[in-house]
């Protein structure tokens, strides 16, 4: 029998280990990518992008055996290192004593999944292959190629894997029936850098997550396998202070001098950068469906686009991937029922890790400030110490449960949540929050929300 | 002084409204229709459109001295004719002995609208303009007019008033910051007729809306000044039953005859009309900012199309003609703070009365179904009467009281909920609910929540 065949849009992370998935699974896929070959040509100019992986995205990457690989190039992250406003820094580990989360390249990891697609023999690779128009119910695609050229592309199915912008998203507007919101923080960001030392050594504590929490607004620091550190400036769009506001070097230069003192001797020009760069939006698209005709569907950032937060974007969409591996299998290769098991699966938890990256914001931006928002951390820590069968910080459960669906945790979290405010409005919880009296109470309470477990 | 000049896009009643009320403040206006002059060239092929004005809408038409003249033309509703499956009629007012919604024919409003536009010096008409490009920086629009001609207009400002499928909406999407929302719900809907009888009269009592709630769906019947009723039937586009599922014939009559039992003597080929017709969709969309540069705004469904199970979607764009009417007057015609001002004030608006439109249809679907509801209301509007300064019923709120803003009314509405939540969960409330304690109890915890008056 003839293989059938699948056009993958978008040769990023996502479309490449989901060609990788399909081609395994015996389809024949032409995966296409609008941008050159970063193998070939540098398209970064220099830039290291890099995000954070974590058990979801570990897990999927496992279903073509490549994790420890990857994880050989990614440096982990054990716990978040606090940058205070004169200098001081504080240390808050991001789970139990060997949990992580990993600094991972972007372009590495990408490249990494692009050379294994190209030892698949059901996989072609496409480059500088732009989509202009999709027909959803034919799954017949149309690139423009240099020259103004334009191919047309047939199939049996596509994936449009092509990120945040999605051309097949965009192209799905029109489509009777579709539901869709694009809706845009207040903040914005540009990026910054932190260069190495000259023996190639990181400046700054090289295994954590470097943050300067200034509550409306935060610097964030991610280290890389060169040395170097891929800084990220949030801050509000508009208003004070903002990207909108800072105009004047001047200003600038004391903007970044009185909240970012002890960064200034490490970060390269940021000053000249803050005026040199335009600051990026940060936006969520969330839509339904995910599939039309039971010819097309969207995946990773293309179906669900959220804020960076939560260090959960590419585990989410390397999770849809594997999900729909698993989908494949279970409905034999049905697309009728695998398309409609898919969206309904996925939907749900796009939607709680979308909810949680907003949140995750105001979160990060004053973990130094808000010291009863540390001490519940810090009760909870301790509480599902004792009892990890009854508790699972909401953290650990988003970033290293990932037997734990997104929209599970994001449910579970908001009992807790509720539970905490009970024990937080405990008379002396300030003072007595390590007394055996609080960790029963907490239990009695845990005990009748939660059963005997989650 | 020369004055300022405006474009307004879309010559429905939202439209219309806006250029008179811009016209009276001294601005030049250009109004453009899409569609041809509905006074001239019978566009509506015989279907009575009708659509409910309340409180809000007539509060804001007085703004030009019309509500008394519109209202000839209106059917007052003082309440709702519910129709159970064993045909069986109950009635349920509105408000108070003289509170009514009133059914109004959208053409005619409309064309009421446009005969005063007409008179205004300041306003020049143009239909069978459709708009086709918009420079957002200057508020030049481009319209295709006749024989494929483009027509270029400029102006200082521009709004569109051109409905829920708004072509200034849609351009705007290609704007950096621009959040934009567009949510399908489950049900369609198709619009079936009553005649009237041979002497013009009305077949089902005039002065109510005609509900048939059936739970998951429902029809509902509107009186028309010549006798008629427009009919409704909202329904799921998938599922059982649904639009998707009943396509026999038989099966569409048996649908009819078992839930419409005592309706079927008086509709207009009920299945016929149902085979031929396509179910039309049902969505809302909420975007944000409603404003762009200072130049360009949107009002009415352009800014916020809501569903129509609270009748209020004209009411809603009528009162935000009114409150930008206001604006100019604040902030004597400095549109650098009125489009902000206009935004911000209605922004929370649109959004609240979409929530409570989206809310509507399971309590107007469900009303001769869930008892315990009914009671609830009825205990409600008991209370009220005794304590007018304490409690008015949410849909009072919305509809007769336009003193309220939509989102002050859902936001005490949910209060309420939660007090007649404890009300209702009294032992014997089902039997005692007449009883003097009820009363005093329900005085005691509305006291408590809304202190001296709301």
């Amino acid at each position: 029998m003839t293989p059938k065949t699948f056009t993958v849009v978008g040769g990023g992370p996502v479309g490449a280990l989901l060609a990788i998935l399909l081609a395994r699974h015996g389809y024949k896929v032409g995966l296409y990518e609008g941008r050159p070959d970063s193998r070939k040509t540098s398209i970064y100019e220099g830039k290291s992008i890099n995000i954070a992986l974590s058990d979801r995205g570990w897990t999927s990457l496992e279903k073509i055996g490549i994790s420890a690989a990857a994880k050989k190039q990614a440096i982990p992250m054990f716990h978040r290192a606090i940058h205070g406003v004169d200098g001081e820094l504080s240390s808050l580990p991001y789970g139990k004593k060997d949990d992580a989360i990993w600094s991972v390249s972007r372009g590495g990891i990408n490249e990494q999944l692009l050379d294994i697609a190209d030892q698949e023999p059901n996989i072609t690779t496409y480059f500088e292959h732009w989509l202009v128009d999709l027909d959803f119910e034919s799954a017949t695609a149309t690139f423009s190629v240099k020259n103004d050229e334009e191919r047309v592309v047939e199939a049996d199915y596509l994936f449009g894997a092509d990120g945040a912008h999605s051309k097949v998203r965009r192209l799905a507007h029109k489509l009777p029936r579709f539901s869709y919101s694009q809706t845009y923080m207040p903040q914005c960001y540009i990026e910054l850098n932190i260069p190495a030392n000259s023996d190639g050594s990181h400046k700054l504590k090289k295994n954590a997550l470097h943050i300067w929490p200034r509550k409306d607004f935060m610097l964030i620091a991610l280290p890389n396998a060169d040395g170097t550190f891929t800084c990220t400036l949030f801050m509000n769009h508009s208003g004070s202070p903002s990207f909108e506001a800072l105009q004047e070097r001047s200003a600038v230069k004391a903007f970044f001098e009185s909240n970012f003192a002890d960064a200034m001797d490490y970060l390269e020009r940021p000053v000249d950068t803050f005026l040199e760069k335009t600051a990026a939006p940060l936006f969520l698209v969330q839509v339904f469906p995910w599939s039309f005709n039971r010819k097309v569907g969207l995946i990773g950032d293309a179906a669900h686009a959220i804020v960076p937060f939560y260090g959960q974007g590419m585990n989410c969409g390397f999770e849809d991937c594997a999900e729909l591996d698993a989908l494949i299998g279970k409905h034999d290769h049905d697309w009728d029922r695998i398309f409609p098991a898919y969206e309904n699966a996925r939907k749900p938890n796009g939607d709680a890790i979308a909810e949680l990256s907003k949140r995750n914001f105001v979160e990060m931006s004053d973990l130094s400030g808000d010291r009863h928002f540390q001490l519940q951390k810090k009760i909870e820590a301790k509480f599902s110490e004792q009892h990890p069968q009854l508790w699972t910080p909401l953290y650990s459960m988003v970033t290293f449960s990932p037997e734990v669906p997104y929209s599970e945790a994001l449910k579970v979290g908001d009992e807790q949540n509720k539970v905490m405010q009970k024990i937080m409005a405990l008379p002396n919880i300030e003072d007595d929050w390590d007394e055996q009296y609080v960790m029963e109470r907490l239990f009695a309470l845990a005990s009748e929300t939660f059963g005997d477990g989650q």
